[in-house]
């Protein structure tokens, strides 16, 4: 049997946000590559390989499974959320474009529920009308671009939602993003706090943006924050569809 | 029993894309509520009562998916995609804040595949790094807001998502939409159109921006736009998760 790659994503945390199509996908594979938490949600078995491995080596990752494709193999790299969002779907093709003898290898992208979907779900409908989804960490990207895409996604009077907010190696930045939005965006503007979303660790918070302070993020948050007709009803939080002339 | 309402993504159309989690809730329903070609996605089962009803009324058939949930109805409002994204989500909770009687019912939403992430793993990873969901449509906002948000979205780099580009009623605005882009853009810009992901009728094209048409989107089609940086590797489109300094 010829092998093949399908990157597929794993949804937030809880089992029941796993699309069946990932699930066969898992039943199919003889090798499951990606990073350590997120390999062990699946389920060992007979015959299936796991290769778990540390963050930040995502072009090794995929080049393993490109590898082992060409061997033969049916390999799943997993990743958290959907795959094509901050995930390893872009580094595979990376890759692929970096060693063209892998550019006919059978590769599948499936998707998965993406945390701001679920944390959006959570609180109410937040992101009901246009937004943006912007990864913070600058360890790809010059913050400067950060700041330059935050600037144009709060004048254009977009919602947004943050990934990757702010990690132990850089504190520092989200209470440069917090400072920018304040100039952007006024006081009352409501700001989500949404951690481990699906899972028993699950923590949501909803504040205004004077309130906001940098300690509410971690690498396992995803932030959200709302456009100007953004508002509370009862215990959701939710953007109207409508935009008034 | 007491009543509640779930607002459901039953994601892009593909059964196998559907999650667990909607699964079950359709199988707990007493009563499935939603727009006429999505409630027609529902298996019809004893003890299930299905109301399908037409496009542009989403606010009465919230109030309808409330006053069941009041009288001890177990409700799924079914969505295409994920409920929060330009979907019934926002749509219910406008319905309760009109209606503070509402504002106890037990209400969830789950969350389901967005059609442009579905539509992006179908292409390879498009929008593998920073990104805007926009609503073309202007049904419910001003279009000169559309526009804005369009030079905002091209002037802060991001890739880009459209939903409802062009509809029979509103066939001129997707050509302004294509201007407003070339006035913004360099003309080799890769955009895709998305038709019917994940159904037998799929059809995924890529053309550069000069190369576009408006002919090429309709209201099953999501178009996504790359940033200045996504490319093709072999038949794939994506977007690399660096921006160099």
């Amino acid at each position: 049997m010829s092998g093949w790659v399908m990157v597929a994503g794993l949804g937030p945390g809880d089992d029941a946000l796993v699309t069946p199509q990932v699930m066969e996908a898992l039943a199919e594979a003889t090798d499951v590559v990606g990073y350590i938490p997120y390999v062990a949600r699946v389920k060992p078995r007979q015959g299936l390989t796991l290769h778990p491995s540390d963050n930040r080596v995502e072009l090794d990752r995929a080049g393993l499974a490109l590898k082992m494709a060409a061997e033969g193999k049916r390999v799943v790299i997993v990743s958290s959320g959907d795959p094509g969002v901050f995930a390893m779907a872009s580094a595979l093709f990376e890759a692929v474009e970096a060693n063209p003898a892998a550019s006919d290898t059978d590769i599948r992208i499936l998707p998965g529920i993406t945390a701001m979907l679920a944390a959006a779900a959570r609180a109410g409908a937040p992101l009901g009308h246009d937004f943006c989804a912007i990864n913070l960490s600058d360890n790809l990207k010059p913050f400067t671009e950060v700041e330059r895409r935050l600037r144009h996604a709060a004048q254009g009077g977009f919602a947004m939602a943050f990934y990757n907010p702010r990690s132990a190696s850089r504190p520092y930045q989200f209470s440069r993003v917090l400072e920018i939005l304040r100039e952007e965006c006024e006081p009352e503007r409501l700001i989500l706090f949404a951690r481990a979303v699906s899972t028993p660790e699950e923590r949501i918070h909803t504040v205004s943006l004077a309130e906001a302070q940098p300690e509410m993020a971690d690498m396992r948050t995803v932030v959200i924050v709302g456009n100007e007709l953004t508002r509370r009803v009862g215990k959701w939080v939710y953007t109207p569809r409508s935009v008034p002339a």
